[in-house]
């Protein structure tokens, strides 16, 4: 049996284009012992991604040209060879981005989707639920009455980010790219404002929002919005850098200038951290009860952004850059059985 | 009797000179019950003045214009209406910039200088070494084996930071502005390295000189210097933010405009923390054990560069954004009686 994979073509200069991938067809085949054959369900495309069809030093090894791309997926069971893993069995794991697996056991793990739609363990359940929950309550700490504001607020991260903080009681402030994404973090998310940063004037915006200072800054898009945050964080403020998606697709040469921040981190006493999800692997079997906990009860809100076919995974993914998606981006590869 | 004080004339624009500064005559006042009349001895400039010269939010209020300077004063007493000093005893404060002071006992405190030159409790023994402690210890919190760059390393605070870090076991690179301040910090603070920016192409310096990247980055200076630190940083990095100074002199209007850090910060789940000495307040009588005994025995070794004569305040406080002094700059007014 044959099936689609989707590799590096080239290595993208700016934005990625349709250039930067292609379609190989590969064989399928058989599991052996301590083995499972998946089928996919559900493909992420994160930010995070373009880094790694970058060639260079970072934290996480580049992709290679004619080499698959590989992603958080989220699969069934077709066949199981091991004993953990029953045919039917919904699984998740860091996977090459091609239909069908064959993988060994541990290389996956099971999901428990509270009858969710399986994909919830590739957003709020997943890799950025739990960014968000390491970011704001390990960096962040949010207290009863603080202001916090958030950019890429209605992203996948930002959105389990903002309800985070809103949970300790604080004031909530999201930063968004469109009516939609505004209505929908204060309206669905309880947000207390949104801001439209096309709009403009963002540093005015941000005053009138945040008269008494900004708190928490949970940084996801980088770039001029946050340039208008420094200047007013508040003493002891704390900012996790989980991205700036605003500087992923510089060109070769570019570099990312804007206003340095030592002063203002100096006059707040503020400190600025970059964090990965998997610093934090200690604590993931806590961060899962609690967001599952309430997710499952409808406490904790989230959407996605579905695209269908294993053919749009290029689309999907550039259309993170422009801001396309409210909540988790996807792409739905096949039917659960 | 009467006195000098030096004021407020008006806030600068840009770089401080002349202008900024006023000498006035005053009287010198009598002591009342549980105060103090004070002589000066050493007068301590430092960068963050500038700050205060500024009209404007900061952690510390501005100076008013035609209204004292003021800062970190070596003193002795002259007459004592408190039974907790004696006629001669050494004190410091944060008192006036003038020659005489009526305090109320309980704003100096007494000051050990271990048999040294008393300016040393405006030096390693006082907000300089306190705050290369704090920085270096509970944030840098160096290892052995580390690569540890200070910019700014032939400072007040950077000469005691980097041999900090030395006596913890790490590789040590300081980055200086002259050949003089190299030779210093190689051969009597025992720096590992020196890097003169001056001579250019720091980038291309910093990598030949941190072969296994960076770990600790002490914060001093700012600007194009530090542009060329963040792509070095290891994981795990710390960088506490103790000054700028390249930007405290930026005109009206003027923004400090540079490499955005947010990518790097990420890539190396890299902490950056901004410090003020008065945060430790706790761990002051600690950090004045460890310092005191250091000093005492020896071990950590400091420089002053002083200037003589009250008059000359402004142009020590000026040649801070020259670069001029080796280790703390101070003014001596009068000799120790």
């Amino acid at each position: 049996m044959k099936q689609q994979q989707l590799v590096l073509n080239e290595r993208p200069n700016g934005l990625p284009n349709a250039d930067t991938f292609a379609f190989k067809e590969i064989n399928v085949e058989n599991p052996g012992h301590e083995q499972l054959l998946l089928k996919t369900l559900y493909i992420s495309v994160d930010p995070y991604m373009r880094g790694r069809m970058a060639d260079g030093p970072s934290y996480i090894e580049p992709f290679q040209i004619g080499e698959p791309l590989s992603g958080g997926v989220v699969a069934q069971v077709v066949t199981s060879k091991s004993e953990q893993f029953q045919q039917g069995d919904i699984v998740t794991g860091m996977l090459n981005f091609q239909e069908y697996h064959v993988v060994e056991a541990n290389q996956v793990r099971k999901v428990n989707t509270f009858g969710l739609r399986p994909s919830v363990a590739l957003g709020p359940l997943g890799m950025p639920g739990l960014t968000a929950y390491f970011g704001m309550m390990h960096i962040g700490e949010p207290k009863q009455g603080e202001t916090v504001v958030i950019s890429g607020a209605a992203g996948a991260v930002g959105q389990v980010a903002g309800q985070l903080a809103k949970r300790a009681g604080a004031h909530v402030i999201g930063i968004v790219g469109s009516k939609e994404k505004a209505n929908y973090i204060t309206k669905t998310l309880g947000y207390d404002h949104a801001i439209e940063y096309k709009h403009g004037d963002v540093p005015r915006q941000l005053k009138e929002a945040c008269p008494n200072g900004i708190d928490i800054y949970f940084e996801n898009v980088g770039g001029e919005i946050s340039d208008a945050v420094w200047p007013l964080l508040n003493t002891f403020a704390r900012v996790p850098v989980c991205g700036a998606i605003s500087s992923y697709n510089l060109e070769a040469g570019e570099y990312d200038i804007g206003i340095r921040v030592q002063t203002y981190l100096i006059k707040a006493r503020a400190k600025m951290q970059g964090f990965l999800v998997g610093d934090y692997a200690d604590h993931f079997k806590e961060a899962y009860e609690e967001l599952g906990e309430a997710i499952a009860s409808g406490e904790l809100k989230y959407e996605e952004t579905i695209r269908e076919g294993f053919e749009s995974i290029p689309d999907a993914f550039i259309g993170l850059f422009t801001g396309e998606n409210i909540g988790k981006q996807l792409v739905k590869v096949a039917e659960q059985e």
